[in-house]
């Protein structure tokens, strides 16, 4: 104190009081532009805008929905039922319930039946600030995207670099047709391959049982002129009328339900090759596929099944152009809405290939986890049995890899158990029945795709039943074959 | 100074000192608090975050692309094809070009063809808060929305909201179907009203010239077993066949392409009935339409024909059920995406109705001075006239109100000019041919949807075309009628 008092008297007291005045003023200008500045914001943007103007507001909703947690057995969802505070509250997943999904229901039943893709949600969560997007009031009101076309050219140069990159799909020698999702351009293909001369037969189109149900229910919907559902691949295999009819062979590859590989069938038929699952979260990827026709979907490569969006690759120019005539016949392209959130979940996906974020790595993970832990359970029984597939060397991966199915193509192996789905539904497990794929009752479809909660409560159904074979009436009565599938 | 100088010399020049010591730490404090922070905020969040976390990124990337103004003759879209920058640059507008679209293109001619309905751009970015949506990366992932539904159960509330205030359709006896577009729904119905009876004789389809041409592409497209094209109404009229078969009659209402109110023709006939039009910015509204079945579209109502959204209004249950049943085979529903920002653009409607931003008054005071700036000038010509539309009571505006109609049905009255389509290419304006609608040659449609670049390019060249009258070859030459329309 005496050195600075020291210090004071060398100086005259005017000096020290200007300087003193000064520092004061600058106090209260600082103080003044710290404290007052964001109440006049308050009044202009809703607060520290971040150099955000339009774009905050719905930034903001988004972000306040996605805050609430709901016990981490649900979801809100912006277009979600609002409650009385105005905002929409908690969608639980199946068997959870109460206002925050806290509450676990008794005696609720497994839902195994639909492909709903939700594995993939948690991916999204933990990227959310690349795979979200913000789609401005006036995003391509228009009917056109870029260059007059219904379809985005930037994504179709994304996908194509998709298909590229993972190596599951030849594209340079192919043309890109966007569907509202691969189920619309199965009948556009079906269209597109059929003669429109009317005297010639309809063309018959046919499909290998176990065959995806939908085929055969769109088809037969449609049932137009020009062709018209001709059943199973069996029934025409061997006979002459090969040559003399048209055939519109449907092949899914990896087969939906048993998930298989799957080969054309009838020679000289024209093949549209459905490879919605030819991604390496759900199998092996031995090398890209070639096929004249390909559909693929983003409900299973990113999880995007509510856009309703899919693609094909098409060799030959006038099957494109007649595919495509039908896609703007009957709807006028694919939403650019779903187009442009494609785009962006394409982008995301691409940056983190072989990255700690890759979605594939992600996604094989969760499904060959899933399928180690069912196959431990099943395999304890001889009452049910599952697909077998062996690992298989992946060239995505570089390396051999876990199975990890979409599916899991349970059959029934007691004499008795000749209704396999209604054998799972008495173990409260809902499943989808091997008969609507021209199976045998025997077989039922339990899918492997759904949230964390859904496969958790599978898994325990299942534990019980198999756990239940040793004290059930029938035990011991000799199962018709031991796991035939597994022979 | 005396003054101050004074003052300092009564305190010991310690306190002063100490208060001098503690302004000037107090201003280091707040000068380090206001430069420092943004730095130490750019390794956090990337700048001032505004509270905003995920959702940050995607926000300002949309503000990014939005901020270029391509000269007011061009968009910047999220998915436009990206330059060296990576960035996506300017799509022009018509007859425009160059990096920003300040360049306005030699010798190009006006494209009225499509209704492709831009007028309403202006509106959304002047409402852009609350237009635009985050769609966060994990949005209804799924095939379902509440209630295991494909359609938003909320929004389906707000569109039988929106009805109610607007009055143009009584819902509170119809189910309401989603469509991708309503062009869609309109095989949903043709096919929900045809009989699956292979027995019964397959339904005729038919509607009144000039009608829109898709009804009678989509039909012919899809030449079901139990539908077919069945032509124009005029045939089939006063046939007694008309009790004997079975009719589906398209009716649009208010028309396209040529605006007016239209009736349905044959009795005992089931009539599909297009209201895409009818909103208050393209007609009055005299009445809420109770239709059995009436079809609305989100492109003719926000602007959002992209989007591909449309929905149905369906008295009875049965037919709903068929409708639904034909889209969620064809696409499993419409595009959960779509459903999302058709949730908040309608949210917005509601919320500005009768008030500053109302879109109808947007709409209609655009349209209807499109149409009156049309006319004055087409009033000067012998060669072309317009269809003739009376001021009208609207019950929504509460008043009589200025016609404003979507597109100009355009009438070559010269005997010479059989072709009026051919004419107005001639005067640089690309409309489309009334052939395709069945009606005469001496009609064509021309688009008032697009933007104002379009409509002043369309005006220009009727302008020159009227203009050229006096001097042309032919003129003179008795008109075959005049403005017979007017009559």
């Amino acid at each position: 104190m005496e050195a600075v008092a020291a210090a004071g008297q060398r100086r005259p007291a005017s000096t020290w009081l200007l300087a003193f005045y000064s520092s004061l003023l600058l106090n209260v200008l600082l103080l003044a532009h710290h404290f007052l500045r964001p109440f006049g914001g308050v009044v202009a943007t809703g607060g520290d805008s971040c150099g955000l103007s339009w774009a905050l507001q719905p930034a903001k909703e988004a972000e306040a929905g996605a805050a609430t947690e709901c016990s981490g057995h649900g979801q809100v969802f912006l277009d979600g039922i609002t409650g009385e505070n105005g905002r929409p509250g908690c969608e639980c997943n199946r068997c959870f319930g109460g206002p925050d999904c806290s509450v676990r229901m008794a005696n609720c039943s497994a839902n195994a039946a639909s492909g709903n893709p939700l594995f993939l949600e948690p991916y999204w969560k933990r990227n959310a600030a690349t795979g979200s997007v913000m789609v401005s009031a006036w995003h391509r009101l228009g009917y056109i995207t870029t260059d007059g076309e219904y379809q985005s050219v930037e994504l179709q140069r994304l996908i194509r670099q998709l298909h590229r990159t993972v190596g599951n799909a030849a594209v340079d020698d192919k043309h890109l047709v966007f569907g509202t999702g691969s189920i619309q351009l199965v009948n556009a293909l079906v269209h597109a391959l059929s003669s429109p001369d009317a005297a010639s037969p309809p063309a018959r189109v046919v499909a290998t049982a176990p065959y995806y149900a939908s085929y055969r229910t769109q088809t037969r919907m449609f049932d137009g002129r020009e062709y018209g559902w001709g059943g199973t691949t069996t029934a025409w295999a061997n006979a002459s009328s090969n040559a003399t009819h048209g055939f519109i062979e449907l092949v899914a590859s990896p087969n939906n339900p048993d998930t298989l590989m799957q080969e054309r069938v009838l020679r000289g038929s024209a093949a549209i090759v459905d490879r919605a699952y030819y991604w390496p979260h759900f199998t092996h990827i031995p090398a890209p596929a070639d096929d004249d026709i390909m559909l693929f979907t983003a409900s299973k490569l990113s999880g995007n099944a509510g856009s309703r969006f899919g693609w094909a690759l098409i060799r030959d120019e006038n099957v494109a152009e007649r595919a495509n005539d039908y896609v703007q016949e009957s709807t006028m392209g694919a939403s650019r809405d779903s187009q442009l959130r494609m785009l962006v979940v394409i982008k995301a996906i691409l940056a983190n290939l072989h990255g700690k974020e890759d979605i594939f790595a992600f996604g094989h993970d969760v499904m060959s986890t899933r399928w180690r832990r069912l196959n431990a359970v099943v395999s304890r029984s001889r009452r049910i049995s599952l697909q077998k597939i062996p690992p298989q060397y992946c060239t995505y991966f570089k390396r051999t890899r876990a199975p990890s199915p979409a599916y899991a193509w349970i059959k029934c192996e007691r004499e008795e158990d000749q209704d396999c789905h209604e054998v799972l539904l008495k173990a409260k497990v809902i499943t989808r029945s091997g008969v609507g794929s021209e199976a045998s009752s025997r077989y039922t479809r339990a899918s492997l795709l759904k949230t964390d909660d859904d496969f958790d409560m599978l898994l325990e159904m299942i534990t019980d039943l198999v756990n239940d074979e040793k004290y059930s009436t029938t035990a011991g009565s000799s199962p018709m074959s031991v796991n035939t599938q597994r022979k």
